[in-house]
C-alpha cells in the first residue's frame, strides 16, 4: 500500500512538520487503528500557517489569473493521478464503497476544473463601472467602479461524510484558491491520511504552478483547539466549516466573539423533510417508498441532505405508504457508519426517538452480524408518529444523524401546512403530489421557501447537481447564514467582497475594471449589462 | 407648524398606538426640549409589530410586483409633498441645515424611486436556470432553477446622522420592501418627531396601494430595551442598523446568541485615512488642504465618511500641507452637533487625543459664541503625530465622531506603507498622488484593497454617489459584514437569499424562473446569461 509512504506530519507552505505522533485513523469496519500516528497542532503551527498565508494573499494579487486557473487544473490532474492510493486510505479511513470513492473523487477533480473555468472566465467577479459625468449640476458625478475580490486567507473545516469532495481539496478549497485567497485547512481526524495523500497532490500542483508555498497549508489535529486557534486567529479572514450542528455553532460563536468578527460559513444539520400529499400517496405509494428508503440509507443515512422526515394525511393511503417504506427497509443490510462516535450518537439519537411517548418504531432494517472484531453497524429505523406531537416535543424536529426518519400522520391537510410552518431551516424540503394538488397548495409552498433552501417536487433530497443553479444553503440551522452556498459555482461568493475604485487612472485598476476589457468580461457599465 | 399634529405614539400596522410621554426631542442648537413627548416601545408592541410583520409576509409573496413599485413611488411622491413639515421638523430636532435637509429629503424620494424600479426590472433576483436533461448517462439531470426572495420581516434601526435618508424611509427600508419584506423601524430618539411624520407617510403609501398595513411598523423607544427585543425576537429575519461601533457590536453581539441566530448588517464607525504622496503634497498642499478642511467639516464631522486620519512624508511639504490645513481650518466657525450625548462624546475624543503624549493640537476652528441657552458646538481640531506612534497606540487609528482630524509624519514612504498595513477596516481610504506614484505604489494600493470599501484617488471620501456601481461597506469595524453595502441598489442583498426549486412544474414556479420569461428579465439558463 502506497499509504506506508505517509508521514503523519502537517504540510505547512509546501513542507511537512511536527513531531510527535499522537493519534490514528481507524478502520470503521473493523474498529482497527491505521498507521501511522499523526501529529497534534498546537499554536506555533497555526501562527506559522496563517503567517505564510497572510504574506501569499498579497502576493496572488498580482499573479496573472492563468495561473490560478492551472493551478485548479494541476490539482483535478493530481488527484486523478494519484486516485487509487487515495481511494484505497480513504476507504480504510471511512469504509466507505470503493465505488462510491471512485465516483466522488471524479466529482472532487470535476470540482477543482469548473472552479478553474469560473476562474478564466472571471464574469463572478461581476464588475460594475459607472462613467464619470464631470459636467453634471449641481455636483459632477466622479469614476466609481466595483469588483469582487479576495478577504484574505481561509480557514477550512473539512467533512468526515465527504472525506474528498468535502475536504481538503473539496468545494471549500478550490473556490477559495478561484478567489485568490490562501488556505489553511484542518484536517479532519476521521480521515488523516486522506488527508495528508490530497494535501500532497494540493502541494505540489502549487509547486509546479510556481505559485508561493504558503498559499496552502493542512494540519493534522485530533481535539478542538487547533480548530478554535485557527478562527480566533486575527490573520483569519473567514471560515467554511462542514459538519454537525453543536461543531459549526462552537466555531461561528468564537468567531462573532472575537475584536474583529469574521463570517464562519457552516453547513450543518438539516432535517429534510418530505410532505407527501394524499393524491400522490394513493397513486404512487410503492415508488414513493422505495426512492425515500434508498435516499434515506444514501451513504448510511450520513448525507446532510438525507431525509429526517417525512409526513402525510392519514387514512387508508398513509397505512399503505408506511407499509410500503417499512417493507423496503426490512431489506437493507446493517453497515458501518464512518467513525464509532457518529454511531454512538445514532444509538443515542435513535434511543431517545423511541423513548418518546408517542413515537413508534414501525420498521427497521435487516438482521444482520457485526463487523470484524465486534464492531457496531447503524441499522435503519423508521419511526411514526402523530403530527400534533411535533408542536409539544419540537426535538422531534431536530436531526438524528444517520439512516432514521419519522414518519408524520397528519389528521388532515391543515395540521400538515401547520407542521410545514413550525419546520426549523433545512437544506431541502420535498413535496410529492400530482400538479394539480401542488398547484392547490401555494401556502404549503411558500411556508418551504421561508425555510428551506431548496424545494423538490416529485424527487428525493439526497443527490446534489453541482451546476450553476444548485443552492446548497438555508435558514439556522442548515447554515449560519443563508444568503451563501456550499456547493456549486455560487460557493465562491463565501470569499470576497466588493472593491470600489473611485477616481482611479485606467491602468492603476484591477484588469477587471479597465477600459479596454482586456479580459472580455460581461460587466454593468452605467447601469446596462454589457 | 404641522408638527403640532404629531401623536406621539408608535404607528403599529397602519395604527397609532401607546399611551404616556416618557421622552421628548431636543433641539440641539438651543438645547430646549420640543413637543410632544413620545411613546416607549415595550414588549407588547415589539410583539405585535412583528407579528402582524409575519403575516403581511406571507401575503406579500403573491403580490404582483408592480404594486411594491407602486408603494415605493408613493412614498416618494408622500415625501415630497409632506416636504415642507418633516423638513422643518428634522431641522429643529437635528440642527442640521434647511438646505441640506431638503437635498436630503430628494435623495430619500430618489432612493424609493430607484427601489420601484430595480423591483420593476427584477434582474436583482438573478434568476438561473439549468434545464433538465433526462437522458443523461449514469444519472438523468434534474430541473434546477434558483431565484433571490425576500429573509422575512426586517427590523431598521436609522441614523442620527442622515435623519431622512437613512432613518424610517431611508435605504434600508425601501431596500426591504423591494425585496417584499415586512419592515419595523425602531425610530432614532433623536428624531422622534420626524420618524412619526415619516412613518405617516409610509403607512398612508401602503393603504393607498391595497398593501397589508402590518408590513410596516414605527416603534418609539429612548432606550436600549426595545431594539434589544426587536433583534432577539423569533421572527425577526434580518436587521440594518446604521450608527456607533458600540451599539452595532451590541445588537450584532445579541442577534449571533439567539437560538436562530440571523444576520445584522451594521454599518459603524469607519476612520477613513487620506494617505498623501509626496508628489501631491508638493504640487497641491493648498488644494488637498481645501478639500480635506471641507470634507472633515461636512455636516459638522458627523458623516460616516468623514476623514479622520491623514498621513504624509515629513519635509518641507509636509509643513507647508499642515500649514495649510491649520489655515483653512481656522475660518470653519463651530456649529451645533447632532446632539448633546454626540457633542459630549466629540469632547471627550478630543480631549482624549489631547492627552496622549506625542499628539499635538496643530489647528482649530474659528472661535464662536455657544448656541442659544448656552449650548455647547462642536469645534475643528487639527491634531499632528508621528507615524510611530500608530504601533504603540493603537486607539489613535479609532474614529473620533466629529470634525477632528490626526495628520500622521511620516519618516519615509516605508512608514507610510507600514501604516497602511496597520489600519482597522474602513468604509474608505484615499490616495493623493501623482499618476506615476500610484502606479509606483502598488502594494499602497493592495494594501488598501484588504481594508477598505471604496478607494478613493484624488478625491474625498464625504458625498456618496448612489449608483450601481458604488460600495458602501468594508471589513469589520466599518460594518459587520464586508459582503454587503447599505447605499446603492446592492443594499437589497442583505434582505434576501436564494431559494432553489428542484423539478417543479412551470406554473408552480415564481414567475421569474417560468418557461415563457414574462417579466422578460437577463437569466443565467445553463451556464449562459440570456
Amino acid at each position: 500500500m502506497q499509504t506506508k509512504n505517509l508521514t503523519g506530519k502537517h504540510l505547512i507552505g509546501g513542507k511537512f512538520c511536527g513531531t510527535g505522533g499522537r493519534f490514528r485513523g481507524v478502520d470503521p469496519a473493523s474498529g482497527a487503528a491505521l498507521e501511522p500516528a499523526f501529529c497534534e497542532a498546537g499554536t506555533s503551527e497555526v501562527n506559522k500557517a496563517l503567517e505564510l498565508a497572510d504574506k501569499a494573499f498579497d502576493f496572488l494579487q498580482t499573479v496573472p489569473v492563468t495561473k490560478i486557473a492551472a493551478l485548479l487544473e494541476r490539482i483535478a490532474q493530481g488527484l486523478e493521478a494519484e486516485g487509487a492510493a487515495i481511494i484505497a486510505r480513504a476507504h480504510q479511513e471511512t469504509a466507505l464503497p470503493v465505488e462510491r470513492l471512485r465516483s466522488e473523487l471524479a466529482r472532487t477533480a470535476g470540482q477543482a476544473r469548473t472552479f478553474a473555468a469560473l476562474a478564466r472566465g472571471g464574469s463572478w467577479a461581476q464588475a460594475r463601472i459607472d462613467h464619470a459625468l464631470p459636467g453634471r449640476k449641481p455636483l459632477p458625478k466622479p469614476d466609481i467602479r466595483t469588483v469582487f475580490m479576495g478577504v484574505g486567507p481561509v480557514v477550512v473545516f473539512g467533512a468526515s461524510n465527504f472525506p474528498l469532495a468535502i475536504s481538503v481539496a473539496g468545494t471549500d478549497t478550490v473556490a477559495a484558491f478561484a478567489a485568490r485567497c490562501p488556505v489553511v485547512v484542518k484536517g479532519h481526524p476521521a480521515h488523516p491520511g486522506t488527508c495528508e495523500l490530497v494535501a500532497r497532490v494540493i502541494a505540489k500542483a502549487i509547486d509546479r504552478a510556481g505559485l508561493p508555498p504558503g498559499m496552502f497549508s493542512m494540519l493534522q489535529a485530533s481535539g478542538y483547539e487547533a480548530g478554535l486557534a485557527l478562527v480566533n486567529h486575527p490573520l483569519t479572514a473567514a471560515v467554511a466549516f462542514t459538519g454537525s450542528l453543536q461543531g459549526g455553532r462552537a466555531l461561528f460563536d468564537a468567531a462573532a466573539a472575537r475584536p474583529e468578527p469574521i463570517p464562519v460559513y457552516a453547513e450543518m444539520g438539516s432535517v429534510n423533510p418530505v410532505f407527501i400529499l394524499p393524491g400522490a400517496a394513493a397513486a404512487g405509494a410503492d415508488k414513493i417508498a422505495e426512492g425515500l428508503v434508498r435516499s434515506l440509507n444514501t451513504g448510511v443515512g450520513q448525507f446532510c441532505t438525507s431525509p429526517g422526515m417525512a409526513l402525510a394525511v392519514d387514512g387508508p393511503s398513509f397505512k399503505k405508504l408506511l407499509a410500503a417504506i417499512c417493507a423496503r427497509a426490512a431489506y437493507i443490510p446493517p453497515a458501518a457508519m464512518l467513525h464509532a462516535g457518529m454511531q454512538a450518537a445514532y444509538d443515542r439519537g435513535t434511543k431517545r426517538l423511541a423513548s418518546i411517548p408517542g413515537v413508534k418504531l414501525a420498521g427497521a432494517g435487516a438482521a444482520g452480524a457485526p463487523g470484524a472484531g465486534g464492531t457496531k453497524m447503524a441499522s435503519c429505523r423508521i419511526f411514526t408518529a402523530d403530527a400534533a406531537l411535533l408542536s409539544v416535543r419540537p426535538e422531534l424536529s431536530e436531526e438524528v444523524f444517520g439512516p432514521s426518519i419519522i414518519i408524520f400522520r397528519c389528521r388532515d391537510m391543515a395540521q400538515l401546512h401547520d407542521a410545514a410552518r413550525r419546520m426549523r431551516g433545512s437544506l431541502t424540503a420535498t413535496i410529492h403530489g400530482t400538479k394539480s394538488e401542488l398547484l392547490k397548495h401555494g401556502g404549503l409552498v411558500r411556508a418551504l421557501q421561508r425555510r428551506a433552501g431548496r424545494i423538490l417536487f416529485n424527487g428525493f433530497p439526497t443527490g446534489l447537481e453541482p451546476c450553476a443553479s444548485l443552492h446548497h444553503g438555508g435558514p439556522y440551522p442548515a447554515t449560519t447564514h443563508s444568503f451563501f452556498t456550499s456547493v456549486g459555482t455560487a460557493a465562491i461568493y463565501r470569499y470576497v467582497r466588493p472593491v470600489c475604485f473611485q477616481g482611479f487612472p485606467d491602468p492603476a485598476l484591477p484588469e477587471e475594471l479597465r477600459a479596454a476589457n482586456p479580459r472580455r468580461l460581461r460587466r454593468l457599465v452605467d447601469g446596462e449589462l454589457i
